[in-house]
């Protein structure tokens, strides 16, 4: 048996998320049955983060065990020869110890959430970023943020379907910058919770738009309340970049 | 009667290219409907380049003119209310003089090339780059590229369908450079002929991937037959980014 990781890149617009579903397609569902066709396994995927539905990867890092011998280039580029014409890529794949796991040996993950800031509709970055049409203030956005960075309940910012046992988490970076008519907020942790960036970059962009002050934030924060949670910004927008492992 | 000029963005997958055909869907085509939708008008849609089928713009400068009075930014937001769900809008509408011209007065039209030079297939990014899986030297791409710019006949890098009377033109900027994965070419002058900037794109490639020598594309240049051109580029990795006016 070899245990194989995949770092992959998924345009998550057609799929119910990257965790299997029986309601409809998922990129779980789509990278197993790529490797069952060309080597008759029933694998299992292992994923170190659960992206919604319509979220995006850059840079997801996924495990699988093959009893077939293969070598880890190869191996790639067959899951990606079967993966057609479904918009997923492995990126790279290697191979890892039996101890290795994606999800439990991952010590941090971070994400990248995009807002394209302007009047006129999306139309190459349709469905790919999140579209706001009043002007953002991305100052007052990245000072409200920094109430956030740190070790807190984080029961505010989390979905109700979130089933970790424990609502408190480290944010290690929450940056917000513009980039032309692009406000890109950067979150990295060791984990988040169901929604948590969502949660996060809705809210803010309160306080972008002037209807929140920074300080609320930490308000809402503190008061590890669900319903006190500004907005939730849609998956359009957010990206897996990166999978960190010691 | 006003005059407005457009600054438009669109993904030019879904269209026949900018003007209007009789056999499929064009970028026009939308625009001249869309206003037609809240003026009632036949207006006429006059652009300052003629992109082809799959090509996309991020600012393509057109202008229409129209009878009934609006204000600019109100007419510039009806027409993106109109232009749904096609992916098109207006960044951008101003007033302009009437012997101002989208495309006859404009001195200057630039265009970018995207290429992903990486194994994996493209996912977010289908459609608008040009996947090359061999690894590409941008260097010696960008020196070929130097034989290109100035004043040429460009015969070898025509479309056989190319309606212009002089085939001489001076090419004021080719850049090559890379950002990752990424290898951008960009290409800078008074005007193009058709498929010019694919038909040079296409050539370099053979010189990135190391099957032609930098110099055979002055060769190839000075030939003046379109038989020995090297490769068209595909469409996707196209856009039209910027108009120049007086």
């Amino acid at each position: 048996m070899t245990r194989f990781a995949l770092t992959l890149e998924f345009d998550g617009a057609p799929f119910f998320g990257l965790q299997r579903q029986s309601h409809g397609p998922s990129v779980q569902q789509a990278v197993e049955e790529a490797i069952h066709a060309f080597t008759g396994e029933n694998v299992r995927l292992h994923s170190a983060g659960r992206t919604d539905s319509g979220v995006h990867a850059l840079g997801m890092v996924s495990h699988v065990d093959v009893e077939k011998p293969f070598e880890a280039f190869r191996f790639g580029e067959a899951v990606n020869a079967h993966l057609r014409p479904h918009p997923i890529a492995v990126v790279h794949c290697e191979e890892k110890p039996e101890d290795w796991h994606a999800r439990f040996s991952c010590i941090g993950r971070s994400y990248e959430y995009r807002i394209v800031n302007r009047r006129a509709p999306l139309t190459l970055d349709k469905g790919k970023a999140w579209l706001v049409t009043r002007p953002l203030d991305h100052e007052a956005m990245h000072e409200a943020a920094q109430h956030l960075v740190g070790r807190h309940d984080f029961t505010t910012f989390r979905s109700v379907h979130c089933q970790a046992n424990d609502p408190v988490k480290t944010l290690d970076q929450l940056d917000v910058s513009r980039e032309g008519e692009h406000v890109i907020v950067r979150a990295a942790a060791r984990s988040f919770l169901h929604h948590q960036v969502r949660s996060m970059v809705g809210t803010l962009s309160l306080v972008g738009l002037g209807q929140w002050e920074p300080q609320q934030v930490r308000d809402v924060l503190q008061a590890k309340d669900r319903q006190q949670l500004g907005l939730n910004a849609p998956p359009d927008g957010l990206y897996f970049m990166r999978a960190i492992y010691p």
